[in-house]
């Protein structure tokens, strides 16, 4: 009898939940999507949505109406009534018995959380620490894939550093972004950043606090950095949907200029936050 | 209301399956493993067990009891009764709300499935067509970790071109192995193969073929090659737990000596055949 079991309960292979079959599970075979809303609105939910929709195409999910996930998305939202939320939602291929290959007639699974964001006060306030990591990842990063093990190994190795990001670094020895952030560097009035290549996530949040530079007059300069001059640098912020931007005040353990958030840095969490009221 | 939904279906936050909050889907934070049985024999058992305890060791999944998985295993093979089955499971870390660390507290999913073995004859008789594919996978592929997107899209990419395995190049442009499988290639009477390194997976299967090749006087050489010296080789094959050995006679659309399995191909897949009599 073809069987499966789960924890420690054997059944008949038939009678086995769609849920249990999910190749995202199997394989990571989906992608997701975080949004945050900022007093009741949804920051930046096109952007999201349009990375969304490269992702999907980027991993040949394509029996999947972009439009209806915006409108389940919105439901959700709208069912949830929390000002201050955190929407996830991932997408994958569907549910079979697994096999590596596929095809157009499986039906994407959708599954979506939508939680109160936390009081980050703090961490804004006083900045947190970070510690690098060897960037393990695989080569299409700027695919939103659930395929997240070496992001989860590497910002686990930082808790347990006591720090709160792993900052990857390349086989080249340089900067790629955080296990979950993008990262950003400040020397003077120039603000430096890892360019958009296929190794990196290309962040939505990073694009607004690029946008916020330019308003601030602060001169962007698209290059990967190492750690050593990120140590040197006047300051370092990482920058994520759920938590906008958070300054850092200690690298693997050295003091970034005087260890609190920089001015750029607190004026840029500031200009950020007026791009949130929009 | 903090909540989820899931397919259509909103409902609280609360009242979600853990299923769906595994963190296998969320991160692909597993492992997993695939035996085979030959006449009701599972093949080289103690070999996956050791494997597996690897894997988990890698990515730290620790609250988990070994011995137990053994008898779990056992259990359902003699309660499926299949003599020539394929046995699939993973380990997940566990199930939680959706947080990028982790701690022991989690207890770890199992989920395991037991099918009966298609009959290979026909590929083993006539071989199959492989095409190449860039390997975009993480730096440990060492650990059977359940983040397989890559190996997915590489072999959707062969089925694509009518072959039946991706043949996976490096950016240095040497052969690491197959999607799914272990790569070989024979020139005179010496049998080459990628040396085990965090790049490929440790095959169980590879090692008792290079064993087999020792018992028939082959000269075995732990070396990369590139998809050029494969093409001019005397044979190909690949091998995977599911089918073992399997000679490959098609390579990126050149055939490969005169287009049929080579002799020490075949020799190999009469010594493999006694290995799994054992």
């Amino acid at each position: 009898m073809q069987l499966a079991m789960i924890q420690n309960k054997i059944i008949p292979l038939d009678q086995v939940e769609p849920a249990l079959l999910d190749r995202g599970t199997f394989f990571g075979d989906g992608v997701y999507e975080v949004l945050r809303s900022y007093n009741g609105k949804i920051f930046a939910l096109d952007d999201h949505f349009q990375r969304l929709a490269n992702s999907l195409a980027a991993i040949e999910i394509t029996n999947i109406d972009i439009e209806q996930v915006r409108q389940k998305v919105l439901k959700a939202f709208d069912t949830a009534k929390i000002p201050d939320a955190i929407i996830y939602f991932h997408i994958t291929r569907g549910s079979q018995l697994r096999s590596h290959t596929f095809d157009d007639s499986l039906t994407p699974n959708f599954f979506l959380t939508i939680t109160e964001s936390p009081d980050h006060t703090e961490i804004k306030t006083k900045g947190i620490s970070v510690s690098t990591h060897p960037d393990l990842r695989w080569k299409r990063c700027d695919i939103k894939s659930l395929n997240l093990l070496p992001n989860i190994l590497a910002r686990q190795d930082a808790k347990k550093k006591g720090c709160a990001e792993a900052i990857l670094v390349n086989n080249a020895g340089f900067i790629t972004e955080g296990a979950g952030s993008a990262f950003f560097a400040i020397v003077d009035k120039t603000i430096f950043t890892t360019p958009l290549t296929s190794n990196i996530l290309p962040s939505v949040t990073r694009w607004y606090i690029l946008q916020a530079a330019l308003d601030i007059e602060m001169t962007i300069y698209e290059k990967s950095i190492t750690p050593d001059q990120a140590k040197n640098a006047n300051e370092l912020f990482i920058a994520v949907t759920t938590k906008d931007i958070v300054p850092v005040v200690k690298f693997d353990n050295q003091k970034i200029a005087n260890g609190s958030p920089g001015k750029y840095t607190k004026l840029l969490i500031q200009e950020f936050k007026k791009l949130t009221l929009l």
